[in-house]
């Protein structure tokens, strides 16, 4: 037996034990021996990798230490007393060497690798193995499979409703956060939409993100279920629904490898929306050279990969593909999107129109999901709620309900982007204006990001300002000044040169 | 700037960097931000992966420390200053994915992919994407842009010689070391043959190991070139040659994910002997059910694959597929396998009869590639030395000249595995032998392992031994016993039902 110890540090979600090199209970001599294990205390077993430890004061040989991951997970304090065994690989491994020599997995398949993914039997490693492997070639059929998996047995029902709706817009285009205006606008007509939103993994801010700016994100089922009720809409990360857990494992090592598959993006979107009981789900394919979904053949594919699911899944599934090709609204970044948001729900002057023309086009197609509204109604039903003041007051209750968050802290470190000639906006990139912005620490900060000045056919002179750079301290705002010299993001071109052609 | 210290922890050769949650240099509020980074410390640039840690007595704000990989990789002292910046992922991810979309790669492209493992830039999720990636499809060209990609620039060169023999055993098969006794002819015989043999990753013992209970295996280049000099054989672990340093980190991540293509076997072992300076190269390839290679047909194209290759790279292979349904020999565990080598050396009358003749078929293989020796006259020439002693004064001057190693500790913990009827051997589980040898220590220990008391046909009464297991510590024997009762490896088939049949 040894005796537990926090050793906090954080890891990746990867569950790491520390041994001492003289461990009393396993001899480790040999890193290349060392496998991963299992931890027995009280009622519970997790599983973990071992990483050997030659500090007497980090773990001693009679010590198991354990990171935050593992620590939290095996809920004992300090002090009590564990044992450890070794862990053979799980089973499921094998499925990913069938996937690999190209056989169709079954749908048990697919329960077995979620199920050892959740419970934390695979490393870091065999989840990339898993997602590569299932990437290069998945069946419909397959990916169903997976999102059923993944839905696992937990989904928030909705006993009272006859429809419960949801809209989810695909990454990629910075700023596009209109899923936070149209469920205003749907709260208002009196849908009920629990949107359920993820914080950012690659980009400056996910939905949950730019909500937290205006309220509290974080509730539990309870009070979801109270929110609803009470407003018909709600915006919460559906991190504290503790529904799908394995999204969350998957989703960071697809961040650290960089790869994410269609089949993967189909199988998380509407294994959450399914877990949170959505029943009628409209998703938003923005198309752009430089966005997520870089084509039509792309954007189409994975339409009909999600109508098949949604289908199976007994989901009302509405896809539409729109424009992506520069960003949505003027602020990039939690704080900056926010004030976009409620500069359109307040129907200012200097309201962004793309973001707002975009959220009716989307609020409208959600409302249409609603048998008692006439065909082709919801647009301008969607118009007359927001103009009308309707959407800023149903999104203020609804505010007011989850609560109130703190104004942010605008980045205090700011630099102004400038032409480098005259003429007009020809393109801007998305990949470039995010990974700015994310060096910028918009995914750390709520108040860091980047406003946009200028957009696609909007005319410049040379030396104007194109956007400006917000950073909250001095490493993040250096990082992402190395970037930006080299390449800005804008595609400028000279208004002589068009003459000519 | 920081300062550097060094926290003892191994972890299978990830460079990780921990870095206080208030960190001076870098704020680190989410973990979910966290990224790759770049440590400058004098002329050198390392990569690590960042870990974020509560407790100032690990690391202080006002440092940086670095597990045992990475602080040895920067070699500066403890103290020294450091600073860092993020480190965007390495362009060549892109090829992963590129592969992922059933592209083929281009040699520059594996040539970038294994530039970026050797330098660190890949975590071991990047390596396992790259794996599976690859593994899944990879045409005979690829594979020798792989091959190409692992030497890299470091060949050992031979000028002296005409020709330089090696000898390959793919594994699967326990107690399969008739590469050491195949050395020990050659050498005899006077062909030159610098054996780079490998420690164990999922095997009990690699060659490495079984040639290190006789002699010490850990030289350099210097040193090799002085051992063929004097005693045309030696046999030596590759890891201090400091050749390939690609491949032992993706041998790491092979083992950790547990799935081994035969592409990436294939481009592993040409590239060791190719940068080892080998010019005529012998690959056996065992098939067996329960071996790695499970049929003729696996077997045939992994021969093929490996004969492109070695064309390509100018490499004289022959390739020979051999039986192993069964264990070679009687010892499994590094220990037992050296003793086994020693008797058939001896020509003891208890010498492994199928270890023996495998040997001399493999030596008669190896001896044909000198163009003095007339064809068809390679196996009669390797019994000659084998019996007439030679090739046991050869393997002693061998041992000799790379220092005799102490007798190894024999387990002490020991339990016979005794038969549960009368009958006779039908069949051997590799896999199962295997995996118990490694549960007793056998990859730690090479006094740990299996001593084999009966094979494939030999009659048993019930409760006669089959084998002994031999564990060094308690904790060890107690792993082996939990799997051992469930399944022993061993099929036997009872007399009488051979009667009736």
């Amino acid at each position: 037996m040894l005796t537990l110890k926090h050793l906090p540090v954080s890891s990746f979600c990867e569950n790491i034990a520390y041994l001492n090199r003289f461990c009393n209970a396993y001899k480790t001599d040999d890193i290349h021996s060392l496998v991963k294990i299992e931890i027995h205390g009280g009622v519970k077993t997790i599983y973990a990798f071992l990483q050997v430890v030659d500090d007497e004061s980090i773990v001693a040989p009679d010590e198991l230490a354990l990171n935050n991951e593992a620590f939290k997970l095996i809920n004992l304090p300090e002090g009590a007393k564990v044992s450890i065994s070794l862990s053979p690989a799980p089973q499921s491994i094998r499925s990913i060497a069938r996937k690999i020599a190209g056989n169709i997995l079954t749908s048990a398949e697919y329960s077995a690798i979620v199920n050892d993914i959740v419970s934390k039997r695979y490393s870091n490693m065999d989840i990339a193995s898993f997602l590569v492997a299932s990437g290069s070639f998945m069946l419909a059929p397959e990916v169903l499979s997976l999102t059923e998996a993944m839905v696992g047995d937990r989904i928030i029902r909705w006993n009272n409703e006859d429809i419960v709706v949801d809209c989810h817009c695909l990454g990629g285009v910075p700023g596009n956060k209109t899923d936070i205006i149209v469920a205003a606008i749907v709260a208002a007509y009196g849908l009920p939409m629990p949107k359920t939103a993820s914080h950012s993994l690659t980009s400056c801010a996910g939905v949950a993100d730019t909500m937290s700016v205006l309220a509290n994100v974080d509730v539990d089922e309870k009070e979801l279920h109270r929110l609803v009720e009470e407003n018909r809409g709600a915006i919460v990360s559906y991190n504290n629904l503790d529904i799908c857990p394995a999204n969350k494992l998957i989703g960071q090592v697809e961040r650290q490898i960089g790869i994410t598959q269609q089949e993967h993006i189909a199988a998380s979107i509407l294994a959450i929306k399914m877990a949170a009981g959505v029943s009628h789900l409209l998703i938003d394919i923005p198309v752009g050279e430089k966005s997520r979904i870089r084509n039509t053949n792309e954007a189409m594919r994975l339409r009909k990969l999600m109508e098949y699911v949604g289908d199976m899944l007994s989901i009302q599934i509405d896809v539409v593909i729109t424009d992506g090709s520069e960003p949505i609204g003027n602020g990039i970044g939690a704080a900056f999107e926010a004030r976009d948001i409620i500069k359109v729900l307040k129907n200012a002057h200097d309201a962004p129109q793309d973001l707002l023309e975009k959220s009716l086009f989307l609020a409208g197609r959600v409302l249409e999901f609603d048998p008692k509204l006439r065909g082709g109604q919801g647009y301008h039903t969607a118009k007359d709620i927001l103009e009308s003041g309707q959407a800023l007051e149903a999104m203020n209750k609804i505010i007011k309900a989850q609560g109130k968050a703190p104004q942010p802290k605008i980045g205090k470190f700011t630099r102004d982007i400038c032409a480098n000639m005259s003429g007009v906006v020809e393109a801007i990139d998305n990949t470039q204006i995010n990974k700015i912005g994310v060096l910028a620490g918009a995914s750390q900060y709520n108040g860091a990001g980047i406003d946009l000045f200028k957009k696609v056919g909007d005319s410049v002179e040379q030396g104007e300002p194109l956007y400006r750079i917000y950073a909250c301290n001095s490493t993040d705002f250096a990082f992402a000044n190395s970037i930006v010299d080299a390449d800005c993001g804008y595609e400028i071109r000279s208004e002589e040169n068009n003459d000519i052609g």
